[in-house]
């Protein structure tokens, strides 16, 4: 830190993202990354053409990658945002809406990244605990007085709220700006994208990283009202208009267009995760409801720091957020059958150690 | 603009990006772009394989590309900063070291997003009007008594200052960060990169959307202390840690080892920068000293709004900004031989129906 450093900053706690080790070759199900690759038309439009044309700018009004997301989803082009990443939505949404005098509320478990730009930004989160089971109490969200932000499914607990429960918080909060992180929603929750044209202060943000195998292509989107849009787009053209780069606009349209890939991956996504957590499950294994591409998993007989720290000594990463409530689970991403297999074989040898 | 808008931002007057019309093909000299592809290694290392791996996450330490821009400065990872084009760069620069509290110096002429920074994050800049040559009066941005921004050389005037006097500024606020914005350096400026071991307050921001032939790639970069650019890791982390995008930091670090290319593209853009600037002067035109991929240029017995949409007319775009003084201006980018061979003819048309 340097001696020029806005005092407002010094005191910030940036978001730690999963380990990316660079030491040895590991089964990594830490950061939620699909084991498919993207869709084959991503593979055939990134040609050597494509390529030489990143001397030029990429489109600043990101017209085909909007035009392929609304598409998909009934909307107008005007209902959507496209973002470097999720984070880059959701920090431009704190910024549009949220300050010192316009709080935020928030759950105290979710996606950590929320602290981290209510520090940034200087707002007062308004933190509102989870129930014990790690529902999500519906009715302190309504009627909040604030901004509300909130993931569905949850992370890193992976429960999905019903469409009508998320249609209460939305409908309770006319005033202020309800923002639904839908990173997960593919794996099987509702959607809250059919109550946008009904609610103007609803968005729903989303990614590719998850369910369309693009985490390194590093796309986000919001979807809602278009003056909520309109009003992101102010920030963005006032931060980055060149936010998209030329060929992550390309991968995003065929990933975006090729509904088929998409929902194969994701149904063998669920029928591994299936499988997986009735294993697990069967070996003693706590775990909540997920309807998301991962596991929150609590083993029996070990914490969950070391069972953690255990797999990762036999070459497989999960990701371990320790805290009170959390410190029993893990966070197991959904890999392919064949990883998910390695990982239930050395959890059976760590058990059995436990227990030995 | 929707009725949640904070209302600090809703007086915001966004960064208007060089036009891309997509309704006509056009000669494109109006946003810098090099007319030359990137270095042919772009081209190798963006493999099929590779496209396929954006299913996994980027490095968020950006190791590779920050190794790479290291050695080619001679200096050590800790002094990069590496972010997604080098608006990035300048925006979190703004955020880290300004506030309501803590203003900044700027140019009255230069990058215009210096102002809309200044705005988005309610930092109050004190405007500095350039020398009626258009050059800057340095002994105004000594001893500031705040952060300083300026580019150099400067742009719209393409107008370089001397390293000597880049080091007063810099040795004259070392309570205050000096930012120093190289991004047309590379042709036939001075670089300040020399002067960061012995000043701890000089961030010099880069890029590589102009010399290095990636505008589409998104890449730009800030090089100084190790302090500065941990306090520019601390709100990079805060807001997306993942900034950089897997194709482009393989992209960027081939582009940045590829020095032979790299000169030889500069030194051909120069050479047609010097042919086309002795044409226009013969034409009439008034100019200041490029040391630039652009001319920036006033005609003949038209003013530069009139140049700028004749030109238009016949299918060459430049960029008009506008403003009391730089109404008789047109910014022209060297493009390609044959692309300034048109810029000439067309502007002989127009000179001679203007006699007419």
């Amino acid at each position: 830190m340097s001696q020029f450093l806005r005092p407002a900053l010094a005191a910030l706690d940036p978001y730690v993202p999963g380990e990316q080790p660079q030491d040895k070759s590991y089964i990594k199900l830490n950061t939620n990354e699909n084991p498919y690759p993207p869709a084959p038309g991503v593979m055939e439009v990134i040609t050597r053409e494509a390529v030489s044309q990143l001397k030029l700018y990429s489109d600043p009004t990101i017209a085909p990658l909007k035009r392929a997301i609304a598409e998909q989803y009934g909307l107008m082009p005007e209902n959507v945002f496209v973002t470097n990443g999720s984070d880059e939505a959701l920090g431009f949404s704190f910024q549009a809406w949220a300050d010192a005098e316009h709080p935020v509320t928030i759950p105290d478990i979710s996606y950590g990244f929320y602290k981290v730009f209510a520090q940034l930004f200087q707002v007062s989160p308004k933190v509102i605990p989870l129930r014990e089971d790690f529902t999500l109490p519906v009715e302190k969200f309504c009627g909040a007085g604030s901004m509300v932000v909130f993931a569905n499914p949850n992370a890193p607990t992976g429960i999905a709220l019903p469409l009508s429960e998320v249609e209460k918080i939305v409908a309770s909060n006319p005033g202020h700006v309800v923002l639904v992180d839908e990173a997960y929603v593919d794996f099987g929750g509702e959607s809250a994208v059919s109550l946008i044209g009904r609610y103007p202060n609803l968005l729903v943000v989303r990614t590719f990283s998850k369910s369309r195998s693009l985490a390194g292509a590093r796309i986000g989107y919001a979807m809602g009202d278009p003056a909520l849009i309109d009003d992101l787009e102010r920030v963005r053209n006032s931060f980055h208009p060149y936010n998209i780069n030329r060929l992550s606009m390309l991968a995003g349209v065929e990933a975006m267009k090729d509904t088929a890939y998409f929902e194969d991956c994701c149904k063998k996504i669920m029928a591994t995760r299936q499988r997986t957590a009735e294993a697990l499950k069967a070996l003693g294994f706590t775990m909540t409801e997920s309807s998301t591409n991962f596991l929150f998993a609590a083993p029996p007989a070990l914490s969950g720091r070391e069972y953690y720290e255990q797999l990762k000594d036999r070459g497989v990463l999960v990701r371990y957020f320790g805290g009170s409530r959390l410190s029993p689970y893990v966070r197991i991403t959904i890999g392919s059958d064949e990883e998910m297999d390695v990982l239930l074989a050395k959890t059976r040898e760590i058990l059995k150690e436990a227990k030995a």
